[in-house]
């Protein structure tokens, strides 16, 4: 079988971005997404495995890699992006919303995770890659329920590091810090925003780092971003 | 009204310490737990406050703080104990208890600090305390349900303290790293364990600093625990 | 003998308010100093004895413990204070000035420990601190200089640690994140200062903590500083 | 001019895989070490510019620039790796080898970023990098000064790259975590050390990496190490 890659979450920032440059580089593409629609209406030039999933649905997971073992065999790169962002004051926000940001921010995390890592091991290798941002290493004000859920993943994704490295699956958390450019949301000349093309390379090269040498994390931003 | 602690979580060690000591410093001390019954047969020499709850479910949660408003009125200080261990390497987990555990280890959190800090904005005062163990710093190997619950937890209580502490509401979030001594667990002589009631006094010393001054983590740990 | 305390660092605002609150206590009070007259010119209430050294330097560190094994003993608790800042963008900065300052900032807190944790080892016990900054946890711009003193004696500190809790000595790093209130820069009426009477207040706390639960770091600042 | 990079540290492991890595790609390669002699002897297929300085002296770094800035120009890259190890209990180390040891570890880092920063100031670009290791995050026990000192080196990084990143200066800092391989010590079957050219490569990607997606502070260690 081809090499493959799975994306989880499917917006058309990063996850497109991830998606051309591995069909690039020839491997099969997957995108598991809530709205799976906007791609299927895509007039892409890629060809592209979609596939309907709420990550934070045990059921849906399930079903997903059930589709994928059949038609592309356990994934060489599993990448998890969903998050969910509940902004504003602690007193004003919705606990049955809360509730949901934190089952697709991290509980979705870990069933695709869990999924991904026991095929892996069967077979003895693959990459499992999670998308994090700054309200995971930094709990900003009226963020709460943000910071929860991307703590929450970068805990599950450097327990995994521990766990399953040795066992020659690669784990890595991204810190994305900063707006990231797309269509609606073009760059400015100063560069202000991240490019999704530079962190699908920087992506592209934690699955080619040689496990003598790996990295578990790293933080991405623009030259200009306050950190 | 008299001073009074909010204890969510019903353990005999570090719930039970810290009601003694604050009850002790003359506070109305209230307990809330889901097994709030092996408190209602125990002869106790101080008086407490009982309330069923299962702080991982938001309906338990609203019933428990309109109880407290009629029975001793807004807490001075509300600590938040309760978490859920689901142990093991990542594809023996039952999703269904991670998801639970997830919901009692960080959720609840949200929910008890949430109607504790309504209520304390309108007062404009009062303290609120997480519980949180070496997992909310560190994810350890066949731990990672743990860490994701209690990093989740931990980045609730920092984004908390960035948002409340300008309001004079004082966050805490005490990482305690090591087992903790208990009846049925006693002390080494040579106190390899954690003492719940010299955690209980770190609990009151933070309780009483003055906003000038005010810390919003610290981390426990016996001698002789490596870290 | 009776108790006693060493403080390195002679400013009014923490070291002098340490002094205060542990001659309170009952213990004998040290204080050495590059500018020790100040203090010697002191109509003070408290009995100090006081010691000329600059503790960069070997010879005046070596001389100074001499003189304490003499007079008071091997302390029970050692505080180190002293550091320097260079400020500015790096390009503006003189190599010689930075030199001295990281002796000062760093490795006289090396040389402090060193001769501290020598005496307190052979006694089999004692408590040694350390006043860090937010500059050690955090690299401002414009502040490379501190940031790498600070950052390097949180790195000593958190090393002596983890060697020395287990040999019953209780070491400390205290990261202070704002200005300190003094005679000359009284607080505000909001309290946007930290009072150092406060910081001691912790310190105390610190020093009488059991060896079951031991803290090694803190971070203190005013409820409406920003972090 | 030519791309030129300049690498402070002559070991064979580190420094000459970038060397030789970046002489691929085109540049000119530039080493200064206090014990240069072995890189003259040295039957190279590359040709590099050699230079004696012992980075923690401040007039041999102000001459190996003035030779720099006549020889090849601004370098586009400076890469720092010289450290200086003592080990062992702290009551048992030599202060005037702990002194020397800080000066090279992090003392010259300062002096060698100041020189380059000022030069790629005035030209408006460049990448500085600082070779760290797990001491800079860690402090472990017997290991009080190399965390003294590498702590300090990644306070001096952090600061300046949120420093210079606006001034279009890459900054970037690597956890070097476990040993690293080499002609005298091979990397086992199992891969349980560093391979020093899969390091190079990554130096490589950070100093291609476009600035709207920097990262400033990456960890590397082999799939087996504990960390």
């Amino acid at each position: 079988m081809k090499k493959s890659i799975l994306i989880i979450g499917g917006g058309f920032g990063l996850s497109w971005s991830i998606a051309r440059l591995f069909s690039k580089e020839g491997m099969d593409v997957s995108i598991a997404s809530r709205n799976i629609e906007k791609y299927a209406n895509l007039d892409s030039e890629i060809k592209l495995n979609l596939y309907n999933c709420d990550a934070s649905i045990i059921e849906d997971v399930n079903k997903l890699f059930e589709n994928i073992d059949k038609n592309t065999g356990t994934p060489d790169l599993v990448v998890y992006n969903p998050s969910a962002r509940v902004r504003g004051p602690i007193g004003e926000l919705n606990p049955n919303e809360v509730k949901k940001a934190l089952e697709i921010t991290s509980f979705g995390g870990f069933l695709v995770a869990q999924e991904a890592a026991k095929r892996m091991m069967k077979r003895g290798s693959g990459s499992i890659f999670f998308t994090g941002a700054s309200a995971g290493v930094k709990g900003f004000p009226n963020s709460s329920v943000f910071a929860m859920g991307k703590f929450g993943l970068r805990g599950l994704a450097q327990s995994l590091a521990r766990e399953l490295h040795p066992k020659n699956i690669h784990i890595a958390h991204f810190v994305i810090d900063g707006g990231i450019a797309s269509r609606e949301r073009p760059n400015s000349e100063n560069e202000t925003l991240l490019e999704p093309g530079e962190i699908a390379d920087i992506y592209l090269s934690f699955h080619r780092q040689k496990r003598s040498t790996w990295a578990w994390e790293i933080e991405l931003r623009p030259w200009v971003e306050k950190f």
